[in-house]
C-alpha cells in the first residue's frame, strides 16, 4: 500500500469518527463523546427509571427513611472517639447484614476524642451579660479561674495584620467576620486561634460561621499552627459579636471572663465498607460515601446522617433489586470526618496501592434536601460522561464543576481520582450546620427519599458503564 | 308652618346632606364621611409630609435609632420587678427631660417579680439526652430532686379531654400543638399547665409557640386556674417535641427528669407618662404606647424595645418640631406587660374616671419592621376616619380591622375606646419572640425609622383633628 493511499484512508477514518461523534454541552463547554458511549448511556434509561421507581413508589424509600430516623433518634450525636459512635457503627454493620448483604467490613482508625466539658463566658464590662460560647474542637482549656481580659473586635485577618502587636497582646480577639461563603468564612474558625495567638492574644472567639442566627452558636474544628502558643477558642453568636462591635465602636472597654474545660485523647474507631461485589471487574471500585460521625451538638441528622444513610443504602438497595454492576460498588461510612477527614485519610493511606482501582468516588455531605444534580471533579472527559449520565435524571440534571468536591473525598480528587458530590437545594444548610439545630426537623422525607433514589440509580450506572471514568 | 311643608324641608335638608357626603371604601365597607372632615384630613398632607421628612431625611431618625440601640445595649433584658427595669425607666425619664420635654411623670404599679433560677431537663428513657427547657413564668418549682416521670405527648386540648385520667395521672404532659397562629397556639402556653394538672399530670411542657426553630425555646406567661394544683411548666423546642412524638409513636416509654427553681415576689414598678400638652383640649387624650419591660431571655429589642421607643418618640419629636396638637398626646411606656398587662390594668383602674377623655389609644407591640399601616378597633365611623387619615401615608395605608388590637390596649378597646396598633411586615416576629433571639440583630435601622416617622405623623393628626374619634 503506498503512502498516499494510507494517508487517504486515515483521513477518511478520522472523518468518519468525527462525523459520528455527538456534541453535548455542560456549563458552556463542549463535550465530544463517542456515539457508542452516548448510546450505551442512553440504554440505561429504563434501569435508572426502575431503580428510582422502586425506591420512590414502593415502600422501600419510606422504609429506608424510617430506618434513618430510627438511627438518628436512637444514637443522636456521634462524636469522634465516643462509645456512642462505635455503637452506631455496630448498628449500621448489623443492619447491613440484616438487609442480606454480608460483604460488610470495618477498618480500624485511630481518631481524636475531644470531649466538651464546662464552657462559660460572662461579659463583665461594660455590663454583666452571659455570652453563649461553643468551643471549637480541640481547643485547649483555660485555667480553673478562667481568662479575664479585654476584648478587641476585628473584622478580618487583613485588619489583624495591620494592628500593632502591643494592642493585641493580652487581649481576647473576637473575629467578627461576616459570612460570605462557608469556604471563605470558615478560615476564621480553622485558623483564627493561631493567627490571634501569633499576635499575643490570650483567647479567640469567632462570629459563628452561618448566614442566619437565632442566637445560635456553631461549633467546628480548628487547627493550631506549629510553634504557636495554643490559646482557648470558641464560637459566639452573631448577636453577641454585633453587640461587642457596637460597644467597641462607642469606645467602651469590653471585658470578658471565659472558662473552658475539655479533654482530649485518642481512640480507635472504624471506617465501615459495604461492598456490592462487581460481576465483571470486582477489583475496580466505585465508592459512594458519607460520614457517620457528627459534632456533639445537635443530632448529626443533616451532617451527615442523611448523606451517610443514602450512601449506605446504595449497595443495600441494589442488592435487594438483584442488580450487580460491572465494578464493585463500595459504600464507605467514614469515621471521624469532623475533626479533619481522619477516617478518609486513614483509608487513603491503607489503600494507597489500590488507588488506581478507584474508578469514581462520590460523597453526600452537604445535605439531603431536594436533589438537583451533581458537583463534579475530574477531567473534561470525566465531566462529559457524567453530564451524559445526568441526562437520564432530568430534572435532577444540574452539574457544577469543581476542582475537588465533597469533604472526605477531596483528598481522593487530589490524587487524580474523579468524583462527585450531591448537589441539592441546601440554601439553609449552614443555618443548621454544627449547631443544636441539626436534627431530624431539618429533613423532609420526600426529599431524602428522592436523594436516595437518585444516588442509587446514578451510582449503579457509573459502576456499570463499559468504560472507566477517565482520569486527567 | 304646615306639616307638609315641614316634611318637604326635612327631605330637602337630608338630600343636601347626602349629596355632600363623600364615599370612600376600606375593606369593602362603605364609609360615609362628612366632606368637611374629608377636606380637613386632606389638609394635613403637608404637615404629615413635613413630620415624616424631618424624621426620615434629617439626622433626627438616625439619632432616635442610635438612642434606641444604646438603650437596648445598655440595659438588655428588662424583666418585670427587676432593678434593671427600674434603671431603664429612669433612663427614659431622664432622656425625655434631656430632650426638652418636662411633662414626664411616672405612676407606681405593684408588679410580679418572677426570677428564673435553675432549670434543667434530662431524658432518661429511651436514651440519655439533655432537653433544653425554658420555664413559663410564673411556674412553681419542682422539689430539689426534680420530677422524674413518664411522658405523654398530646396534640391538643381536645385529645387531652378524650384521654382517661388514669393514663395522665402522675405523668409529664407534653403539649405538641403545632403553630397555627399565635392567638390560637398560645392557649397551650397560657392554660396548658392547668389543663394537664386537672387530669393529674405532675408537670407540663409545651412545644414552643413559634413557626420556626433552630432548637430555640420560647418562654412566656402562663396562668394557673383557680383550685388547680400548681405544677411546674416549661417550653421545649420543636425538635425535642418531635423527637418525643416519634418515640411515643414507636411505643417506647419516655422518662424525663425535670428540675426547676425560680422565685416569685411582688415589687413596685412604674408606668411612664410623657405628655405633649394639648393646645385646645388639654384634658382630652390621644395615647400612643409600648411596653418597656421584656422577658428575661434575649434583649427585649423587638418585644417591645422598638415599639416602646417609637411611641416614646412621638411627643418628644413633635415637641422638637414645635407642633402642639389640639388634644394632649400622651406616650405611655407600660411596665410589666409580659406577666399579663399589669401596668396597663393599673393605669385603667387609676384613670377609670377619665376614660371618656381618651379619644384614641395606640400601641406598637408587634414589631417595628417595615411599616404597612394600622390594625384598627372601634366603631365603623372611627375606622372610616382612620382610613381617611391613612390615605395621607400611601403606601403605608393598609388597614386591618379587629375587635381589639395591641396587647396592653385591648383592655381599653374593651371599654369602648377606639384604637390602633402598628401593622408592619412582621412575618418572622414569632421566630424571635420571647427567645434569646430577640436582639438588635432583628432590627433594620431604616425600617425602625420609617415606623417612627409614620407613628409620629399619624399620632399628630389623630390628636389634632377638629372632631373626636367617635365611639360605638
Amino acid at each position: 500500500m503506498d503512502k498516499v493511499f494510507l494517508i487517504f484512508l486515515i483521513v477518511i477514518q478520522l472523518f468518519c469518527v468525527y462525523s459520528y461523534t455527538t456534541i453535548n454541552r455542560y456549563n458552556n463547554r463542549e463535550c465530544t463523546l463517542n456515539p457508542g458511549l452516548v448510546e450505551e448511556i442512553a440504554s440505561y434509561r429504563n434501569i435508572a427509571k426502575r431503580i428510582m421507581y422502586e425506591i420512590l413508589n414502593n415502600t422501600m424509600g419510606e422504609s429506608m427513611y424510617n430506618e434513618y430516623t430510627y438511627f438518628i433518634d436512637k444514637f443522636g450525636a456521634r462524636p469522634s472517639g465516643t462509645h456512642v459512635l462505635e455503637k452506631a457503627i455496630d448498628h449500621m454493620f448489623n443492619l447491613t447484614i440484616r438487609h442480606g448483604l454480608k460483604t460488610v467490613s470495618t477498618e480500624d482508625v485511630q481518631v481524636p476524642h475531644w470531649t466538651r466539658g464546662y464552657e462559660t463566658a460572662m461579659m463583665i464590662r461594660p455590663r454583666i451579660k452571659p455570652i453563649t460560647i461553643l468551643g471549637l474542637g480541640p481547643t485547649v482549656n483555660t485555667s480553673n479561674e478562667g481568662i479575664t481580659a479585654e476584648v478587641i473586635v476585628i473584622r478580618s485577618f487583613e485588619e489583624l495584620n495591620k494592628i500593632d502587636e502591643n494592642i493585641i497582646k493580652g487581649k481576647i480577639v473576637v473575629f467578627d467576620a461576616h459570612y460570605s461563603s462557608y469556604g471563605e468564612t470558615v478560615a476564621y474558625r480553622v485558623n483564627g486561634a493561631s493567627k490571634a495567638s501569633e499576635k499575643g492574644a490570650v483567647a479567640s472567639l469567632i462570629r459563628s460561621v452561618t448566614p442566619f442566627s437565632l442566637y445560635t452558636p456553631h461549633t467546628g474544628s480548628q487547627r493550631y499552627g506549629e510553634n504557636v502558643t495554643k490559646i482557648p477558642t470558641a464560637a459566639i453568636t452573631h448577636e453577641d459579636a454585633d453587640l461587642m462591635r457596637r460597644f467597641q465602636d462607642q469606645g467602651l472597654s469590653i471585658v470578658l471572663n471565659i472558662s473552658m474545660f475539655s479533654t482530649f485523647d485518642l481512640k480507635i474507631s472504624r471506617n465501615t465498607l459495604v461492598d456490592l461485589v462487581g460481576r465483571e471487574d470486582p477489583n475496580k471500585l466505585v465508592i459512594v460515601s458519607g460520614h457517620i460521625d457528627s459534632w456533639d451538638v445537635g443530632q448529626g441528622a443533616m451532617d451527615d446522617g442523611g448523606g451517610m444513610f443514602i450512601s449506605w443504602y446504595v449497595p443495600v438497595v441494589l442488592n435487594k433489586l438483584k442488580l450487580k454492576p460491572r465494578r464493585t460498588l463500595r459504600a464507605i461510612l467514614w469515621t471521624s470526618e469532623e475533626p479533619g477527614l481522619v477516617g478518609a485519610i486513614a483509608y487513603l493511606k491503607k489503600h494507597k496501592h489500590e488507588l488506581s482501582d478507584i474508578n469514581f468516588i462520590m460523597e453526600s455531605d452537604e445535605g439531603t434536601f431536594k436533589p438537583l444534580g451533581l458537583d463534579v471533579a475530574g477531567s473534561d472527559n470525566a465531566r462529559c460522561i457524567v453530564a451524559e449520565v445526568l441526562k437520564l435524571f432530568t430534572p435532577i440534571d444540574k452539574m457544577k464543576v469543581s476542582k475537588s468536591v465533597g469533604s472526605d473525598i477531596t483528598i481522593f480528587n487530589n490524587e487524580g481520582i474523579p468524583g462527585a458530590s450531591l448537589l441539592n437545594q441546601n440554601d439553609r444548610y449552614f443555618w443548621y450546620h454544627h449547631s443544636n439545630a441539626d436534627t431530624m426537623d431539618v429533613q423532609n422525607k420526600e426529599n431524602v427519599v428522592e436523594c436516595a433514589a437518585f444516588w442509587a440509580a446514578l451510582s449503579y450506572i457509573i459502576s456499570d458503564l463499559s468504560i472507566d471514568i477517565p482520569r486527567i
